[in-house]
């Protein structure tokens, strides 16, 4: 198989950590006899800093020419506290994610063994979790109109959520849990916004059809609350986006492995894989930097392109390289790899 | 002098819990030498079964001549999963909220060393945590526009914030930074709304009032991480309505006190108190409920009212209740008291 696949490294750690998921990729390729091509493009600050724009015409073409994009990560610090800004690396975000149709992001949160320790939870609350959290990406309040009145003393952000959307979002949550515990959450604020309420209706009309799966409802507020108490309860959350963008960060902390989680947006033209973290600009350049969240990335890639084994060989690679303690200064201060080791050890494990 | 208290019990264990709270004040009134005066009303499902309105006119005119309002618990299960009912508790609530001007939410999240072991948290992480959520919550997706295209496909909720709703609770924030460890983190979206725009805006101009005051910015996603992993960075938290709302809630799980926490709801005209627990349908009428967050919400209800030493009174008392082990059955299992017992224990302390 020929695969295309666009590389969109961005800022800070991200070209370092992307070329270690190329590693896996490519040894991948070798084993499974694969040919892929890469197409680099701009993105972020850097795309900001040479073109002028955070998600170049250019870019956006090799998207949509790419069987799938794998994405590094954006933002530099000189952006950082000025939302009056006139061009900023997250534009560049949101216009990929509304230019290819990337309507869902999907976050697995998985516990790894070896890092529990590293958890701010409790070990018997967290030990053992393993959610997704499906977040609603192109719609609701970010994308919904949003200014000022003339005399700047009043400003306004609407949500808005049209059937399409949700019944879209929701039916790829439902797949999601079909192939994994059965049991879908679908978190509203449905006793207090008309988005949600209609969010539920459209959930409840649809259960029939996927008699197999256990959904329930819960308030985002509640939900909240829940994921720290009981992480272990939730098998797939499903969202809109501004809960999704809480819910999510919040989800991926409780296990301690932020630095270690993948993470795929869902497209109409085509698909992006990134890690959760970002930029990190203070480790960029110093070979430091975990990459294990990319090459996982890489696997949720693969996946997409139905290469199951092929996705499963980088997962047990890195699982190895886990439980051999090849990792980065951030899981191991005694003994830390560079970044490129690691990348090395994983690709010649696979 | 004399305290004009409307007692708005609600629904569930709310008339046992608050029934203790009025014991406590009793106490103080005595030692100190205050007349008090209880004005009870109807709100929430009770009130909905007695008169059809979850927040009746009569109940909004006691609330507007008392000086300040005990507030118990609302909820019933049998409005649940329902919001498509016609009438429900929680509309009570909003209108509450609403008539009276109740503009800000004050929800301090404190540790108690004999709790620590039910945090869902590592000890080290929540041990000393102490912190104060200041929510926005007359304005916002809660109150502004929102329904449903004609046919019915298509659901809107308007996001509103004007100049001097925002502040207004930003004045309340600083002025609670000050009297605490001076530092305050404004929680937004500003790289995605235009409401968080503004709101940054009116913050960053509000700055050299305050020069004893340290501000940050946080967006609201890496709020949510952070409330978890390092609960002790934060003194005073101010946000709008919806975000304030996820993150009173997450903050109230993390250092395992859920059921002992008071809060505040200040108002143009009057305020409220209340536990931030809630109605706990289950245990109503079983003299098992957990009094103290009530108890403690008295204490800020003395507070409001600059009656200063009363409310170290009511605290203290609680302090003790819970070094002698006078608890109820959530806290301790071997050696449960009733609800009464220890609303009669604290008030006899006091
Ligand atoms: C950078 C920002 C616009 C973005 C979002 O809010 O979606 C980020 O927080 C994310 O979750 O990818
Ligand atoms: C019941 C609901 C409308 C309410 C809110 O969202 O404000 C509750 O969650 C709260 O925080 O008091």
């Amino acid at each position: 198989m020929k695969l295309n696949i666009g590389v969109l490294a961005g800022d800070g750690i991200g070209p370092e950590i992307v070329a270690q998921a190329q590693k896996a990729i490519d040894a991948v390729a070798a084993k499974f006899n694969h040919e892929v091509v890469y197409t680099p493009a701009l993105v972020g600050a850097t795309a900001i800093d040479q073109v002028g724009d955070p998600y170049p015409e250019e870019t956006h073409e090799i998207c949509m020419k790419s069987d799938a994009v794998l994405f590094g990560a954006i933002g530099d610090p000189k952006f950082d506290n000025d939302p009056k800004a006139k061009v900023r690396p997250e534009q560049g975000l949101l216009a990929m994610r509304k230019k290819l149709g990337l309507y869902a992001n999907i976050r697995p949160v998985t516990t790894f063994p070896s890092l529990l320790e590293k958890s701010p939870l409790r070990l018997d609350i967290v030990e053992g979790a393993d959610l997704v959290v499906v977040r609603e990406l192109t719609g609701g309040i970010y994308f919904g109109d949003k200014g000022r009145s003339e005399d700047l003393t009043k400003a306004f952000d609407n949500c808005v959520y049209t059937k399409e959307e949700i019944e879209r979002i929701l039916k790829l949550a439902f797949s999601y849990a079909e192939k994994r515990d059965k049991r879908l959450t679908v978190v509203d604020k449905a006793n207090v916004l008309a988005t949600s309420r209609l969010w539920r209706e459209i959930a409840q009309a649809m259960e029939p059809e996927y008699k197999d799966i256990e959904v329930d409802y819960m308030f985002v507020d509640n939900a909240a609350m829940q994921l720290i108490q009981w992480p272990k309860k939730f098998d797939v959350m499903v969202t809109e986006n501004m809960f999704g963008d809480i819910i999510s960060d919040e989800a991926s902390v409780i296990t301690g492995s932020l630095g270690l989680l993948p993470s795929a947006s869902v497209g109409v033209h085509t698909s992006v894989f990134e890690p959760i973290h970002g930029s990190y600009p203070q480790a960029a350049g110093k070979d430091i930097a975990n990459p294990v969240a990319t090459i996982l990335s890489a696997a949720m890639l693969l996946e997409s392109l139905d290469l199951l084994e092929e996705a499963k060989a980088i997962r047990e690679a890195v699982n190895k390289s886990l439980e051999a303690g090849v990792v980065t200064e951030d899981i191991s201060k005694e003994k830390a790899y560079k970044t490129s080791e690691v990348g090395d050890w994983i690709a010649k494990e696979i």
